[in-house]
This record gives structure tokens, C-alpha cells and sequence, in this order.
């Protein structure tokens, strides 16, 4: 009896944007395992059971998921976006390091998808076109001090700086304290995207200048970038100005 | 007569990690532009040309492909990886911005795919489990110091590094300064992970500890990745170690 244990990103949201290798696997999954809304997104079928479970509880997640694999079944655990970038493949790796010694030979894979920065950055453009970085910008795992240093940072050799999970209702205050501290560093015309549910229905796609920056654009299903002093816009007569960053740059002072 | 351009990525080489929105743009076009190893990856058939260039001529390709659109053609410029990342949708904008202004009325999309950090990254485990970084290691397009100036910032905040076009015939030194530069922040046994070709027939991923990293290992077709203080492996008695970087930690010195 051989189990396997599949991470899979669906990317953002739209199924045009699921690779067929992640549709494989889910063509193949005896298990579902995931949190709730990502669940959902892998339609019911005869011999497939789905696991849904709440978004904070990602290490028990993936202890339950390597049990169901080690009893023989053939487990998806479901991403969105790229399940390696502040998603579950991290946890399941935190999970077998800590765990039973036999989960190390099970038959893992990590399947890759389209990162929400991505879906964002070719909304809108290429704002992601020079050196850029990711950050969390949750202070659940990390002390606030350390995320700061990493803005900092950032903005100060000028990278495009995507934060990941901007705002909550526990965390209120992050996003703004970011904002100004990049105000700090920046100049107040360098644009700042806010993409909203990328490639859902409820897509919105804001850009504003840092100056303009306000938390309150931001939800839970928001992914922001602030671009580098290179970051540009061009108008159109019509729709949303294209951003992008270009690929050559001078000296960072 | 309304033409079109979508820049379109390809991801890093198997057939089963591109998109079907990626897929049915390619179905759809009559004319494909790129760099010939891209282009290559496109099947012939009856009504598609298919318009092959060399590597260092993303602009004149960008005007090229604008020119074709303006003409009433659907076009797709196809890059690997995702075209936002290092690729040609930042060219296709500079190419927009200085060229005719009718060019930014067209109907133009960028189509995100799967860029070769998070395919190499899905080899392994989850290296960019946590915040990290891509830097283009190339100084054709910046100064040298730029690139230099980047590489500590985000050393010494922790970020994991991920250097695309880490080595050329033209550039055979740089990787090798980077590394040199970096073993000054990080200790020795950070892992750095050589990816070549992955997803291809030829995939080769190595994982040797910054003290022992050699620029010799990597060539065009290299990502290369440097963990942060965190990264850690985990041994298995079969195969590779995985390699991830855990979603928690501490405060940055």
C-alpha cells in the first residue's frame, strides 16, 4: 500500500490559470485536504473525499494529511496561488521535520502555481520587471521588528516590494505603519497597486501614489505592491494606465 | 481591422506546466514572436507564423510585435517563465512608452505563467517558504554596484536570494563575486541550490552549502538560490534532502 501526498497550487482563483499538471493530480486525489475555500474550488466526485478545515490550523493540517498518505491514500493538499510562497508547503515541510521519521520517504511532490504577484503584476503590467522581493507582512510568525528591518531594507536598495497578507481584522495597523515608513524612504509619486481577488469576479485593481497609500484599500484577499523609484506609468485614452518597471536602472545612492 | 498582443509565459519547459489561458492564446494567434528556443516550443501549424529572434533583441522584437498587432494580426510574444519576471513584458512597455501613441490603445495582455524560481523551489521543498527576493544578476542593464548593494540588503535581512542569469560567456565573474560577498553576511552552511533546466529532460539540482558554493556548477540555463539564516534541510535515507525555509523566525540582528 503506497500512499502519496501532492501539494498543489491553483493559483489565483480563475481555472484558466491551473496547470494541467495540478489538474492531474486532482483528477487522481483520493483526499482532498485544505482550507475551506480552496477546498471548494475541486468539484465533488465519486471516490473523492474533501478535508476542509480553518485557515489557521495549517500544522495540523499537514500531520493530517501525512497520516491519510502513510495509510496508502492519495492526498492533494490544495494552495492558492504557488503553494510555496506563505502557503502550505512550507508548514508540511515544518511538519515532517517534527514528525514520525517514515513520513521523509513518502512520495511528496510540490506542484507549483501561478503566485498572486504575478496575476497582479500582468493585470496591470510588468511592475515585478526589475529586482523585486516578497514579504509577509504578518507579525503572527515573526516579530514586527523583523518585518521593518526587511522593508527598510527593501525600499532602501530599491527593490518592487509585494506584501503578502497585508491587513486582517488582528492585524489592523500593519499596512499603515508600512506605508509611512516607506514614506520615509521613497518618494511620495512612486506607485503603489492594490490587487483585490485577481481573476475572481470581484476583481479590483487600484494604483495610487505612495502619498495617497491608505490601509483601508486593503482586505484579506488583497496582495499589495509598492514599486521601486523606477516604477512607471503610461496613460491611455482608455482604461487603467499600464505600470511597469523597467529593466535597466542607475546607481542606488 | 483590430489586432491584438499577449505576451505570454511558458514556464520553465514541460508542457504540463503551462496554462490553459496560455494554451488558448497560442490556439488563437496567427503570428508568434520570440527568442528562437521559445518560439521553438510552439507547434507549426497551418495559419501561424512563427517570427524567431535572437536573444539580445527584446526592443526591436517588442516594436516588431506592436507593429504586427497595429496591423490587424493576433500576436503572442512567448517568453519562458512568467513574462513579468526578467522577461519581455518590461521591454514590450518600454517599447510602448517611447514608440507610436495609437501602440497604447492596442488590446494588449500580459499572461502570467510559472517562473523557474518557484519550479526549481517545488523540485526541493519550499526554499521561498518565507520572505525572499530575485535579483537578475546580469549588470548588461545596471551598474555592477546596483547589483552588489542588493545582494547585502537583502543578506543581511534575511531575505532568501534568487539570482536569475547568474553566469554568461560575457559575464563569467559575477556569480562568483556574489558569492564571495555573500559568505562575508551568512555562515557557511547556508544552502545554495543550483537548479539547471528544470521540468526538462535535462533538469540537474544540486545543493551544496555556501562555504563550498562554485560558480562553475551554474550556466544559462541555472537559477540559483542562496537560503536565508533559516533554511534547512531535511535528510532522507532515499533521494535528495529537502530544502525549505520555515514560515516562522526570529528577530533579524
Amino acid at each position: 500500500m503506497t500512499g502519496s501526498l501532492v501539494v498543489a497550487g491553483l493559483g489565483p482563483g480563475a481555472q484558466e490559470l491551473i496547470t494541467p499538471e495540478v489538474a492531474a493530480a486532482l483528477a487522481r486525489a483520493t483526499d482532498i485536504v485544505g482550507y475551506m475555500p480552496y477546498v471548494a474550488r475541486v468539484a465533488e466526485r465519486d471516490g473523492l473525499q474533501r478535508h476542509a478545515s480553518d485557515n489557521r490550523e495549517e500544522l495540523d493540517r499537514a500531520g493530517f494529511a501525512l497520516r491519510l498518505a502513510a495509510d496508502g491514500r492519495d492526498v492533494v493538499i490544495v494552495s492558492s496561488g504557488d503553494p510555496g510562497v506563505f502557503a502550505m508547503a512550507a508548514a508540511l515541510f515544518e511538519a515532517i521535520e517534527a514528525g514520525d521519521p517514515s513520513w521523509r520517504e513518502l512520495d511528496i511532490r510540490i506542484l507549483p502555481g501561478i503566485s498572486a504577484m504575478f496575476a497582479a503584476a500582468a493585470r496591470i503590467g510588468a511592475p515585478l520587471g526589475h529586482d523585486f522581493c516578497a514579504i509577509n507582512l504578518s507579525d503572527n510568525l515573526k516579530p514586527w521588528e523583523t518585518v521593518e528591518k526587511r522593508l527598510r531594507a527593501a525600499a532602501e536598495a530599491d527593490f518592487v516590494i509585494a506584501l503578502y497578507n497585508p491587513i486582517s481584522k488582528a492585524r489592523p495597523w500593519q499596512l499603515g505603519r508600512a506605508f509611512e515608513l516607506l514614506r520615509g524612504i521613497h518618494p511620495a509619486s512612486v506607485p503603489v497597486i492594490f490587487a483585490t481577488a485577481v481573476s475572481d469576479p470581484r476583481e479590483r485593481i487600484d494604483v495610487v501614489p505612495l502619498g495617497d497609500a491608505e490601509p483601508t484599500r486593503a482586505d484579506m484577499r488583497t496582495l499589495v505592491m509598492i514599486g521601486s523609484s523606477q516604477t512607471r506609468l503610461i496613460p491611455r485614452s482608455s482604461g487603467n494606465a499600464f505600470v511597469y518597471t523597467p529593466r535597466f536602472s542607475g546607481a542606488v545612492s
